[in-house]
């Protein structure tokens, strides 16, 4: 009855990822799940509020990490160049934290399902507000601050996508590196 | 029975919006469209499949606009550029269509409902990557289209944001430029 089960919130986020790639989201039930974890659906409800948080967990933390680097930028660094500091923390974090296989197949499953889809859009939406706020703070009129957040999170995207490809070994914060110098240019 | 009804559709569209500015989205009907329009419920069903795509119907061919400007842009032009013929393209296009105080009202019923957020950006998602197929056709490598294609999208909602808020009178078009050129700046 409640004991502790060692790495249980782990276990079951590769469980749900296995079966969502087996059976789909929509054909897989939390029961599966922490039956396939070897856990209780009691002990995956201490953990997540359903099914679907198991794939956007940890997103709140991410945007403090975006904008909190962003803000702590040094000082006198261009608007674009303090968000891209925000990407690099982040981009950090995503590789030691459950790192590329676990991305690749979690973007495998919501792309095979449109309100994932349009979910995984809405976060990186406030993602992308919440970067124009800490560059907004640095003294970037507001306009010009939200579309600053809204370019950053275009570069971020691009090299996500390219990390989370076929046959990509390059690691996240480098791809960020590369699709920032794209950015300028094309824009340039 | 299925008499011509002078003008149905905008009068539809602008009941609609009437409606959802009173009593919000979530709380309107069909049937109350129709009858605020002086008009059938079977005439509503001719013209839209749902009262949500009172709000979104357009969108298509404005991404084939979208698309076809940037594609019949001059030859070498820049890639961000060739996107801009586009953004222009769609800029005029709502700007004739049904104009700014529409888009005004049409902004405030989506920012309430969170469901009609997901699918105005998920519609922005899909303008992003016709763009980029456009901008990859003119020779540009596919992952700097993509790039491309959402910074410009970026570029049109800050443009689209200024255009809708109050006190401002500047059209899209002009709006879109000056973006551009604060994009210019931010990432030069």
């Amino acid at each position: 009855m409640g004991r502790w089960e060692p790495n249980a919130q782990g276990r079951l986020a590769e469980a749900a990822m296995e079966l969502y790639s087996e059976r789909g989201y929509e054909g897989t039930t939390v029961a599966e799940i922490a039956a396939r974890a070897g856990l209780t659906e009691r002990t995956f409800f201490r953990y997540y509020a359903d099914k679907r948080e198991v794939l956007f967990d940890g997103g709140g933390q991410m945007q403090e990490l975006l904008a909190g680097a962003a803000a702590a930028a040094p000082e006198g660094a261009e608007p674009i160049d303090a968000a891209a500091v925000g990407l690099q923390a982040v981009a950090t974090a995503l590789d030691e934290r459950r790192g590329r296989d676990f991305a690749r197949r979690r973007q495998a499953v919501i792309a095979a399902n449109p309100e994932l889809q349009e979910r995984e859009l809405s976060k990186l939406a406030s993602w992308s507000e919440a970067l124009a706020g800490a560059v907004e703070e640095r003294g970037v009129p507001a306009a010009t601050a939200r579309l600053v957040g809204e370019v950053a999170l275009a570069v971020f995207r691009a090299a996500f996508e390219s990390w989370v490809a076929d046959g990509e070994s390059r690691d996240l914060g480098e791809l960020v590196r590369v699709a920032l110098a794209e950015l300028k240019m094309a824009v340039g």
